[in-house]
């Protein structure tokens, strides 16, 4: 099981550089001031199909053979990897089947379907869904692409902390937050192998701590019954994303679903950008703990995506 | 009665640049593809305190006499310009007296008086407002500071149409949301001052549409129980802001509450950046008109400010 190294990570930029949107890095002066620690946000949110899954997918797609791009890529998903991997293929002109529940969101379906992709409905359950993706491989002969359990996914994910630390080389903190654990595992051994100083955390919901679980544990826990706002964060760690952290993270902070619910509430309104509630994890992890050994200090943030469920976040936040 | 010329508006730039942000110009090339046209936004959402209003301000308070420094300046509001002139006021080391109603939101008082002004409350009536201010201004000497209806008000207000303009010179259409009319003057002065051959136009609320009837009688209509979701537009036209809307613009497009929410969500979900309802008029009346004129023009549009109240937000939208 080889996990990618800096040098894999700087070759999936070289590659995917000039498809995806270098996003910008955003600062905030109120927000310094109210946290008491100086934060630099890299703005995923701002990437294609609003998160960096773009980044992953694309240097998936672009490391396939020729005979193996023909026959197209697949993958079973309706959140953002579904968006990203079906975006990714039309730009390289390549068919993307996507196996999507029946009961997915129209706007899930529309967005995908916009992209051009074939989606092949199942039955709402993992079983189910993993059953109907090796049909349509064995129909099409495409290539899975998993989410994050996936050499050059997580290489492609490394890229944004990439840009961040080229950027703003004097953070002494970099976070992300951790689901699958794609983008932490690409985020720390991008910061890791450019600086080796440097501390690496990651913002987990408390109610779906299972990555903070095999991180102290050294076991990997599967995530069960995940109840979040943070609904990118809901799935567990691979055997290569938790080798990955476990070799490079240095601490997993859990944050309970009312800070959550503020730090997307402080960002939406002093920094005036939309954000998911995932991108709202770190920093509500780090409002969450009883010590702020952060206070003072430079810490990069990676906004993992924007696509916020509008009617969703209604529903969760109090009048004034 | 004098309006600003361009070299006001230029002379105002000179003057407060060093205190101001310069706001990014973004694009979305999925709102160009769904609108037809090539959208520049000049984002004031992301100026001080939030909104255009720090610019003009700035340049009021900027363009005092040390006498009249000395003794602080006041205004009678609960929007962005009551915090923009109690920020303002605070970096020049000068009082701001800020009149407000008692029954104002919370969140809008403690606003304020974050930035260290002071607030006088009254009885939530124009009459009070504006008897409360006398009294203040008789017992502090502080300069009066209207939102619009003054000269350094709306040179300063122009300055963001200068930005924009400098970057993107090849705009076809500039257009701002027109309430008081602050903006909209200092807009078309600036934008036919650099480009005689441009065109200026304006956004208004269907339900707040007296600057559209002043501008088509060419009399001065007031602005009678106005009910819009954009809570910035309220406001009517004076004598000086008419003269230089009349001279300098070019059309008033009027937008319906619906259009509004809708041209909201597509910034919110298309752009990632947060708007307030007044923000998303000038594109709601494009989306509005019958004639689509505009299609395949490149468009600049000022969005004016990004204090959306997310509870009203909240109760307006519709789930998917």
């Amino acid at each position: 099981m080889v996990i990618p190294s800096l040098s894999d990570i700087q070759t999936a930029h070289s590659r995917i550089r000039s498809f995806i949107h270098r996003t910008p890095v955003l600062t905030s002066t109120s927000l310094n001031r109210i946290l008491g620690a100086e934060f630099f946000f890299k703005c995923e949110n701002f990437q294609k199909v609003g998160a960096f899954k773009y980044r992953g997918a694309t240097n998936a797609i672009l490391s396939l053979t020729p005979a193996e791009l023909e026959k197209g890529v697949g993958t079973h998903s309706s959140g953002n990897h579904a968006a990203a991997l079906a975006l990714a293929a039309a730009m390289a002109g390549v068919p993307a089947y996507i196996v999507m529940p029946h009961t997915a969101p129209a706007i899930k379906k529309a967005a995908v379907a916009g992209y051009g992709a074939h989606i092949v409905f199942c039955e709402p359950t993992q079983e189910e869904r993993e059953k109907t993706m090796m049909k349509v491989q064995e129909e099409t002969g495409c290539t899975f692409i998993h989410p994050y359990d996936r050499f050059e996914i997580i290489a492609g994910q490394g890229t944004a902390a990439l840009e961040l630390l080229e950027e703003i080389p004097t953070v002494d903190i970099i976070m992300a937050p951790v689901g699958g654990g794609g983008l932490l595992s690409g985020t720390a051994i991008a910061a890791k192998g450019l600086k080796p100083d440097i501390q690496v955390w990651a913002g987990e919901p408390q109610n779906a701590d299972d990555a903070f679980k095999s991180f102290y544990s050294g076991e990997l826990h599967p995530s069960i019954n995940p109840k979040t706002i943070a609904d990118g964060l809901l799935t567990s760690l691979s055997e290569l994303t938790f080798k990955a952290i476990r070799e490079n993270a240095d601490a997993i902070l859990l944050a309970p679903e009312q800070l959550i619910m503020d730090a997307l509430n402080l960002i939406l309104q002093r920094m005036k950008i939309v954000i998911e509630p995932s991108s709202a994890v770190p920093l509500a992890a780090l409002m969450a703990g009883p010590e702020k050994h952060w206070k003072g200090k430079k810490i990069g943030i990676i906004l993992s995506g924007g696509n916020l469920d509008m009617a969703m976040f209604a529903s969760q936040i109090k009048p004034d």
